[in-house]
């Protein structure tokens, strides 16, 4: 059991994990070591306080020399779900389990739009999680929309399983390579169906499918975690960064604007100091 | 007259005027190139994500550095008083007169707690502002209660015009010169009188007295701008950091805890966001 988990290694999850480091908190900290893409792909950043003119890349080397220096470790894992228990939380990542008392949300914002049917068939032939649900499609046919590179390996494993694959994916130069995946062109529209997803339109023509998987950086934090608050795409908090949700908090741009790497950085302090005030009660 | 008035050069002041720069607002900036005490007296500071295990002073430099890079320039004044007028705001400075459009606090917190008849008497024998109220004591007897080295240049002023001062620094190695100016040891206590400020009680003894002068970094924010509703020493701010003020906004450790240098640039950013906003109306 963990003290807290944290999800998200943009600047808030940095600036919480430093924090909570700091704190003497006991905290696992899921993300990946290229940090957030936002943070790598940015060209220059001014007005972050402390570094002159530098690039994403930069910026994104100077907090992993520091993680490192600290001795903080990050977790590569994804966590599909969280779920609360008796006094914590539980999450889960594929087969993994983990534990916590407290989580601190700093997952980023998807900029990408639920397209029409997406959210009303979630759980009913639409999925965000390849691992957790992928066997449910084992030799049925299915239509995976990929918005990123980095999750290519999700399709691969449904490929797997699944008799048929149409791939719409949303970025160029894929490089996933399996007979029964056949990559459609066209950007998605809409998710059809009666009692369940049926139909994927996208500008092209319309596929007859048993699922859809919609693979995203990020689920939404409603799906994430259910019954946390939220206004529009964004976790609802409040000036010491807390949820409507006991012992969970969220930092950085998932609680709006502006998407500043500043205001995630101190948000992600903020965040933690007020996990540190909760474990002490 | 400027869109903006920022107050203050901790890390919220340089954070929002960094990115007051890159919104392209046009707007002075008061405060001192020395930044703020807390940043060059910290010996070390392991959690501001990007900077590793830096000292204040090699916080204050990296700060310097980006804000001389970017052309902004720091304007020397202490503003002693901020003053609503119609659509904006008019901010004394000794006798030098500024007008702007929104004002963006980052004063910083006064940790020095007011003593009992400070707050009481402020404006009927005791005052912040030796440049605005030292000619009424002219050939008068005062006291002075100076929290910092840095406000000596006041003591010297203030000596220049009465008739007696006794000094009362609550820091070691005073290097004031001046014939009527009397050191007194002791912390003040309390400041007594009927209808004015008659005497400044000090564990040691009692001065009786014209006037006090109470020589602090910051006032306090709602002596600064009348009407600015605070709780406790803090200014109330919502999460976009608007204060109940009209074109009025707060950033950094005048809002609250945790006092830290992330949180204060993250809010100072944000302010700045919202001032552009809220000019663009």
């Amino acid at each position: 059991m963990y003290d807290c988990a944290v999800i998200g290694t943009g600047a808030a999850g940095v600036s919480a994990a430093l924090t909570l480091k700091a704190l003497n908190v006991d905290f696992i900290w899921f993300g990946s070591r290229k940090l957030s893409k936002k943070i790598r792909s940015a060209e220059q950043i001014d007005n972050y306080p402390g570094l002159t003119e530098v690039s994403g890349a930069e910026m994104g080397e100077a907090f992993l020399r520091q993680i490192d220096r600290a001795g903080i470790k990050i977790t590569e894992h994804t966590v599909n779900g969280v779920y609360p228990a008796k006094d914590s939380y539980t999450l889960l990542c594929g087969d993994d389990v983990y534990e916590a008392k407290t989580v601190l949300l700093a997952t980023g914002v998807e900029t990408v739009k639920p397209i029409p049917g997406e959210t009303e068939f979630l759980g009913r032939g639409v999925s965000y999680c390849a691992v957790c649900d992928g066997a449910l499609y084992r030799g049925k046919t299915i239509a995976v929309v990929c918005t990123q590179k980095e999750l290519e390996h999700e399709i691969e494993f449904l490929a797997s399983l699944a008799q048929k694959v149409y791939l719409v994916a949303l970025y160029r130069d894929t490089a996933v390579n399996s007979e029964n995946i056949e990559a459609v062109r066209g950007m998605p529209l809409e998710i059809r169906g009666k009692e369940r997803a049926e139909e994927l339109v996208f500008r092209g023509g319309v596929l007859k499918v048993d699922g859809v998987f919609m693979l995203k950086s990020s689920a939404p934090p409603s799906v994430l975690l259910s019954g946390l608050k939220t206004e529009g795409v964004h976790i609802a908090v409040d000036r010491t960064m807390r949820t409507n949700l006991k012992g969970v908090f969220a930092a950085g741009d998932c609680t709006g604007k502006p998407y500043q790497y500043a205001k995630a950085a101190g948000e992600g302090n903020v965040a933690a100091h007020s996990v540190y005030a909760y474990l002490k009660q």
